[in-house]
Order: C-alpha cells, then structure tokens, then sequence
C-alpha cells in the first residue's frame, strides 16, 4: 500500500486545531477559505470579505500536511496520555486471549501482520474506568471537551450560542443519553459523541467477506469513509485474517471502530453455528477489547421466546448476527446466551471501556414487518439490558430498523426512548420503501433523515448495492454521502447550533456566482467540480450552467431588486 | 431517429390492457410474472403460485409491441373520439397564432418540422369543455373513469378495497381538489389525474436552451422519462426551434405536457425583458394551446409590492419565470401583468381544457429563505387566483418550494392548504440543505417524500446536475428514480390502497431467493441487474451476494424457524 496514495485533501482548505481550555487538547478542524463577493454600485468597485467556515472534520491525521502518514505505523496515538495520566489502567505484559497469542505466534502470518506490536491496556484491579463512570463521578475528561469543542466548530468566534459545553456532554454521558465510544486500546481514535443532543453521526460498514477482498482494500475503503465524512467505522468482515485485518484497520482509523464479534467466533467453530459457546465468545470479546475496537454489536434481546412470533413475518430474520443466535437457540434448545450471560459481557466490556451497541436482531427486512410484535419484543429486552450495563457503567447504543414505511417511523423512535430509558438510538436507513434495489442509499436516506429528526443519534448508512452485493469504493462514497446529507438535513431540522453556517455560506455563494466556493464548500466537491465542468461552456461569471446568460433568474433578480450587480469579470 | 430505438422493454412483463365498464376505454397496465416459491417440505417438493404483479405504467405505446411506433406520425390519438363524441368542440380550419402561422409557412423550417399538421379543436362558441366543468356538472367521463381504473391498477382482482370509483374521481375534479390535465388538441396523452388522494405523481423538467442539444435528443429524454415512470413532463426549452422542438414532444408523450410560455414569448422578443407585453404572451398561450400542451406555469401571484421583501434574501429570486416577471415589474413601473390580466388567460385556457400551474416565482432558493414573509405573501395570492380560475371552471395546480429544512416542510403544506382551498399542490422537492450539489435528487427526495406524505398530490424530481448544469439521459434516470422512491415511499405512509402490493411481493421473492423476480419487481430492474451481476460469484439459489452462504441471515432463518426449506436447484 502506498501510504502517500492515503492522503486527504480538500479544495481551499486547510487543517485547524482548536485548544482545549481545561485539558491540552487540540481539536482538529476543516478550514474552506472562501474569495470576496465582489460587486458593482454605481459604477464603484464593492469587495466584502466572506469568513471562512469551518467544517467538523472525520479525516484525522490524513488531511495534516504536517503529520507523516505511514499505515505501517499506525496512526498518531493522541489519547494514549490522557490514559496513561488518569493512572487507574494497566500495560499488560501479553495478550489475554489465547487465540490472539496463537495468531501472533504463526509465523505463517507475518505477510498480513500488522508489523507492530502494541499492548494492550486493562483497567487495573477495582477500578472502573468507562466514561460514563467518569461522568457520573462528576469528571470532564479529556474526551469530553474534546467533543464539546468538535461539536460547537467555531459557534463561539461566530457569535453562535450553544448549550453544548464540556459540563453539558459530561452530563449527558452520566445519564446514558450519549455515548464517547473510546477503548483505552484505540488511542488513536478522535474523540466523538453520540447523542440526541449532539450533531447526528454516520456509521458505515466496510469488511471482507468469504467471497471478496484483501486487506489493503478494506483499509483503504475505512480512509476513504473518513474521507467523505463516516463518524465511526463497523468493520463486519467474515473471511480469512479477520484479526489481522481489523489490527490494520484499527490502527489506521482516526474514528471509533465496531464489530459484530458473533462473526468471528463463528468463524472459530468453523461456521457451526451448534457449536458456538461461551468461551469461544468471551475469548474472541477480550481479543477484539485488547485490540482497541470501541464498541460492539450483541444480540442479546433475542429470545427463544420471539422465534414463534418470526414465522409470521414475510422477510423473517434479516440480521446476520441475529439469525446466528436464533439457529443456536433453534439447535441447541437453549436460551441466547448473550442473554444469559450479559452481566459477565458487561464485567470484560467496562475493563476497557467499550461501549455496547445493543443489536436488533428482531429488525424487520420489509415493509409489512415493520413495528410487529417481534420487532416490539426485542426492543422491551433490549431497555432492560440497557439497564443492566449501566449498573456496570458500560455505555450503551441500542441498534434499530432497517424497513419502516414512513408513518411508522416516528413510532420506532417513541417506543425506543420510552423502553430503553433514552439510551441513544443507532438505525440502519429506515428504508421507506422495498422497491429499489440499486437505490437503498436513497429509499434509506429519506427515512434516515427523519428518524434522525425525531432524535436517532447515529444513522448506519445503507449503499446502493444493498440487498444485492458487496460495496465497493465508490458505492461507499455514494452511501456516506447520501448519509451526509441525511444527517445535516436532520441537524438544521433540530437547529444544531451552527449547522446552518454551512448551507448559509454555500447559498450565498450561489447567488454571487463563487462557483469555486459553491464547490468547494459542498459535501462532495470532487463530484460538484465534475459536473459544474462538464456543463460549463464559456464565462458564466454573472449566470449559471443550467440556463444560460439570458435566463438567469438570480441574475435578473439583482436586476429586478436593486442589488449591488455582480463584478463580470470576477 | 431510429424509431425501434423508441421502444420501451421491461423484463418478465406485458402490456394488459383493463376494459372500462361505464365507456369503450382500455387502460394499458404493465404485469410482471413471478416465478412459483419452491421449498422442500420433509423431502417432499412443494410449489407456491405467487400472483402477477401489475404496475402503473406511463410508458404508453412505446411498451406494447402489438403497436407501431413511427414518432414521425406520433402517438395513437386516444382521446379524440372521446373529445368529438362530446360534440362541444369544433375543428378549427387553421391554426389561431399568429407565430405558429409563419412557422408553418417559412421554409426554412422543414428540416426541423414535424411531418404531419394536426389542425387543433377548441370549445364551441359558448360551451364549456373543462374536465372541471363536466365534473361539476355531475358528468363522469371516460377520462375521469381511465384514471380510476388507473389508479386502482388491479385492486379490485385482488380484493383490496378502494375509495377510488369513478364517482369520486369525478367530486375531487369538481371541488378543485384533483386536475385531469386533459388538453383537447392532445389526444395522444392518456389520462391521469393529480390529487392528494391518488397515488403521488412525478413531474420531469426537460428541455433545450441556449447552450445545448438538439430536437432527437429531447424526444429521446422525453421518452426516456416516460420509460422510467414520470407522470408529467414539462418542456423547459428556451434554444431554437423551440415550436418545432414542443411539436415532436407532444405528439410522441403519452403524459402531459407542461411548459413555462413566458419563456417562449421572452424569445420572441429577443430576450428583452421591458419589451415582452400582453399581445405577445397572449399569441404564444394561443399557439400553446393548440399544439396541445396540457398546464402551463405562470406565475402570476408574485407583485410589485413583493419586490422589497426580496431584498432581503440570501438568494433572491430563483424561479426563471419568477425573475424575469420581476424584471418586467422592475423596468417597466406596473403590475404583473398575468396578474392583472389573469381572467383573460382563464378564457383562453378553458377552450381547450388548459390547466393553470400557478407558479412559485418567489420559492426560496436557500434554507435561509424558507418560509419567508416573500414566499407566504405570493401564496396569500395563488389562493385568489385559484378562486378566479374555478370561476372559470379552469383546473388549477398550485406550485410550491423549494428549498426548506424539514422542520418547515409541514407548514408548507399547511399554509397551502388553508390559502388555496385544497387545489392540489406541486413542488419542487424541496431541498432540505443546501449543502449538496451533485446530489440534489437525494436532498430533495428527503424533502418531497414527506410533504407528498403531507398531501402534496406532485412531485417535480431534481436531478444530481442541478445547480451545476443541464441534465444529460443518466441523471434524467437518477432523477426519475429518486422520485419513485419518494413518490411510493408517500403513498405507502398514505395508505394508498394497493401500494404495497409490490413491496410485499419483491420481498417475498427476496426471502424466497428468486432473485429475477426480485429484480424485475425493483423500480429500475436494468441498475439492478446490473448490481447483481456483478457481485455474482456462482450458486447463490439459497444465500445472497452480500454475506455469502455460511452467513445469510435468511437461509439460517428459515432454519431455525422451521420454514420450508428453499429447493437448493432453484
């Protein structure tokens, strides 16, 4: 992999740090310069300075000129100080899980090994090091200004008020209503949070599965969702040298990475769904913590109890990790064990502070099994789970749908937070509609984009090869994108403070006819750039592409209105 | 133009065809054939019917192959025995426009010139012939029984009850809540009727200008449009030939067409706005007509007294006919003159059943200028013109923004409502950021879904080049699809009945893994394909391309829920 080919550039724009004024923190940030708007009155020359803006940033170290890049390496491990100088976590001498310590020992990996040996970090005995539990003990760490800093952008040199203060985000972590998913052993991820309150994230889901892709492209395609703007990052690989890519990726990842790890210890019983157990469970969990992924995926509100209430459905089980554990209760006639055994799951997760991400096995995968009885089960045992890992501390996402026909959609978000105690809510889509397939990232961003209006904290994008084959680069692009702007649609719905800078900015450059600035402050410049420069044709310094000089409605409008008229040559 | 090239195909469908009971009509519908469920049941092979699905279809002739299509001939002309049996309009002996008259005699022209000459009807001296009219008149139509059997698609074979009867059809044109754009010198179009209580339309915008494409190429995106599923299609051309160019469209569409003529009459003076005046308008309405467009947009609401209010905004005046009325205002010191002069344009357009799209001139361009006191004073205004327009039993559509975060979408719909007297509303997306150029079909598809969901009756798509530059065939595609989906996406919230008989159907086939019967249910089953190729490695008769066989959520499914076995030889 050439590490040079890692690099992320916008257009005019440069890497900003903010401080921190309780910790010694740097906040990374996106600066687009913007020109002059440049006008005439009354034959005179007018130039009004427009502020730069400043974007909340996904792209980490790869956008910093400054900073060597060399995924061989790793990424710059910023948190590992603020760990270290809390002094309540330990260096452990080896790896804990024993199929770690054999993976290391085979030499026959050493081609896909990530070349550096890091280890791992524990909390030490009786300590409780979660943020949450730091939260609720009325400490602002390092992490949580870090946020309220990334969240706020420039409010404050814009004159912008905003409730989002670090007392505010330490606040909302001690009450379970947002989540900073940061495994002491995942240094090198950005602090961010997940909350109703907060600005609506995006996950997206990348990973080698039995029938694709090596391991440079998936590190690659994880860059590449920081790139366009991923908050987080689930890698859902299934093949071979799933520990070995998720090493690479984790070290290369300025986000918070998830996992099913239902997946790997599947894997380890060689695809036998009967013989998963506990221990094959609880190893692959301490391996995956001591690799530093920040949270995982459990299906534990799936009961054998819910299984009658499926054959009712018309899509039936459509979460992989949920239909893993209802095949293991179905042949095993017992009940889920991640059910059974969630109190332990909790005791290994809060030793590392990783978050869990209570999986909706029961999400329905159409239309006409949305908000069924199945569905609504699920979701009762997934509040009284949540209940649970709080008594331990260990924050909580609870995962939601998946198909819902749009009037449904409000109900979903009604019933998670009355049953799951405001715990932030996590969805895949919803997609509104079952009818188009090769354009899930739009049937899904419509209902994203409400759910997340009605107060879904993290939306987990859907591409446009959904339901009919594996994402490539450029459908990963497609679906953070369509995410993107379900997201922000959603934030300016809620009056996020701030959010609408960014649209205020692009608009105004719009009528001043600023393409570059159009383009440059838009989602996708690159995209923006393509298309603007296929149409162009000549000058259109005082009209725009779609309808020529003599119909130009922004430039009869400043006829029209008396505005200052635009400098032609511009 | 290759007329074989103008053929419309869908895989596994026919052409059928439903027998009206009330009138001698057929309405063509598209019925896809599905493959039988296999499973294997205690060894024993089981096979399940599943229905045909039938689709609304726009595609017209160009999907019945029992047809000929020779677009130098046009379109069979449905409607003309409808409109002669009628016995209220009369066949003119020329046409009434002066332009149209010395385009037919110049020459020059032939080259450009469609081959044939319709002599155009009107309403005989003293008759009223508007569907409105008839309607309230207790008259059910064939155009209004056409729309019912339409919309209903095969309802009633599949015992699904609806409030859509001919007869109701009939009291929503006839209290202004639905339009049946029905224009007599457009026979070629087949009924359709747009109302917040059918199924949701989609408009689509094509058109030459100044900078671009040629005649072949507009009737082939026209086309194009119709394949994919648009339900009206307004012809936005403001390059050459423009007559010429509308003469190919309208007698090859089978949806109606809509135009801007203010565009036109701005040609006709040579671009100069102060110079455009009642006569000119007037003659171009007149040609209009009797080529057989089927609304028009004008936008007669927007004042001398808004103009100040403009002023104010971070965008202006988006809205091409809304600017260039302004600048008439502006230049010439008076009044909008298709406000002053709008029962006048009533009295033409009553003669050949022309509906009024009462345009949006002041619709905000930006979030910022959402909801504004500009936007809100041109509807107080829509609303009395709708009133003077019913007088004239003239159907009225109301047009709408725009760009508005979600959180103003629903007060859209609701000033609409309560100013307009329940004539149907028609917007424009909206935009809910301004954020994303090169994906404005996604920022608005967000937008149009939920005030379609709201009883906005259609949608007029946006494609990723807007903003940015004219839309080539793909975005057409793009653009078409993204409002299906929102489009479908509302009539499911609506409950529309049968609307979900295609979602329950593709998913259906979607667990049944019949995977060609998932595809040609899918709204674009050529992307689809395409999808699906492309990821296929080998036997995927029991799993699908995503997570390969040891990890499909639905083979385990069925697994552990005791479903019928799917047959592996599928």
């Amino acid at each position: 992999m050439k590490n040079s080919s890692m690099r992320i550039s916008y257009p005019s724009s440069q890497k900003i740090y903010v401080k921190g004024k309780m910790h010694d923190i740097s906040v990374g940030m996106r600066q687009v310069s913007l020109l002059d708007t440049v006008s005439v009155e009354s034959g005179v020359e007018k130039r009004e300075k427009n502020l730069p803006v400043v974007i909340y940033d996904t792209s980490g170290a790869y956008s910093d000129g400054n900073l060597a890049i060399d995924t061989g390496k790793g990424l710059p491990r910023l948190r590992e100080p603020w760990v270290e100088r809390r002094g309540d976590t330990e260096a452990l001498p080896s790896f804990s899980s024993a199929y770690c310590r054999k993976r290391l020992a085979d030499a026959s990996l050493d081609a896909v090994r990530f070349p550096l040996v890091n280890l791992p970090r524990r909390a030490s005995q009786g300590k409780n090091i979660t943020q949450m539990y730091y939260a609720q003990q009325g400490v602002i760490t390092p992490e949580m200004e870090y946020v309220a800093i990334r969240e706020n952008v420039r409010n404050e040199a814009l004159g912008i008020s905003s409730h989002i203060t670090p007392e505010f985000v330490r606040s909302e972590v001690a009450a379970g209503r947002a989540v900073i998913p940061a495994n002491i052993n995942h240094p090198e991820a950005e602090p961010m949070i997940i909350g109703a309150n907060f600005l609506v994230k995006i996950n997206t889901n990348i990973g080698s599965s039995a029938l694709s892709s090596g391991i440079d492209e998936e590190v690659k395609k994880a860059v590449w969702s920081c790139k366009w703007g991923g908050d987080t990052l689930m890698d859902l690989s299934t093949g071979d040298n799933i520990h070995e890519t998720r090493e690479w990726i984790i070290r290369n990842m300025p986000v918070p990475v998830g996992t099913v790890p239902v997946y790997q210890a599947l894997e380890k019983v060689n695809g036998k769904i009967a013989d998963l157990c506990w221990e094959v469970y609880r190893d692959t969990l301490v391996e995956q913590c001591e690799q530093g992924v920040d949270y995982f995926t459990i299906h534990a509100g799936l009961l054998r109890a819910h299984l009658p209430l499926v054959r009712r459905r018309t899509t039936g089980i459509v979460s992989r990790g949920g239909s893993i554990i209802a095949g293991w209760m179905a042949q095993r006639g017992e009940e889920n064990f991640f059910y059974t055994r969630f109190g332990e799951i909790c005791k290994i997760l809060q030793q590392y502070d990783v978050a869990v991400s209570l999986g909706d096995g029961l999400r329905p995968g159409s239309i006409r099994d949305a908000n069924d009885d199945a569905q609504l089960a699920e979701l009762a045992v997934l509040g009284e789970l949540t209940k649970t890992a709080w008594e331990h501390h260990v924050q909580v996402l609870i995962e939601g749908p998946g198909h819902v026909p749009m009037h449904k959609i409000k109900a979903n978000m009604d019933e998670q937070l009355s049953r799951c105690h405001g715990a932030p809510f996590y969805t895949l889509g919803p997609l509104t509609t079952d009818v188009a397939p090769g354009y899930d990232h739009i049937t899904s961003a419509i209902g994203a984009a409400q759910i997340a209006w009605y107060g879904t904290a993290m939306i987990c994008y859907v591409t446009p090869k959904e339901h009919l084959g594996l994402p490539g680069a450029e459908d990963v692009r497609a679906g953070v994108i369509a995410y993107k702007i379900a997201a922000h649609a959603a934030d300016l719905a809620k009056g996020h403070p701030g959010a609408q800078v960014r649209d205020d900015a692009l608009s105004k450059a719009r009528f001043d006819f600023r393409w570059r600035d159009q383009i440059n402050l838009s989602l996708d410049p690159e995209r923006a750039l393509e298309y603007y420069t296929a149409g162009r044709t000549g000058d259109e310094s005082d009209h725009c592409t779609m309808c020529g000089p003599h119909f130009c409605a922004m430039k009869l409008t400043k006829e029209a209105c008396n505005f200052a008229q635009p400098e032609l040559k511009n």
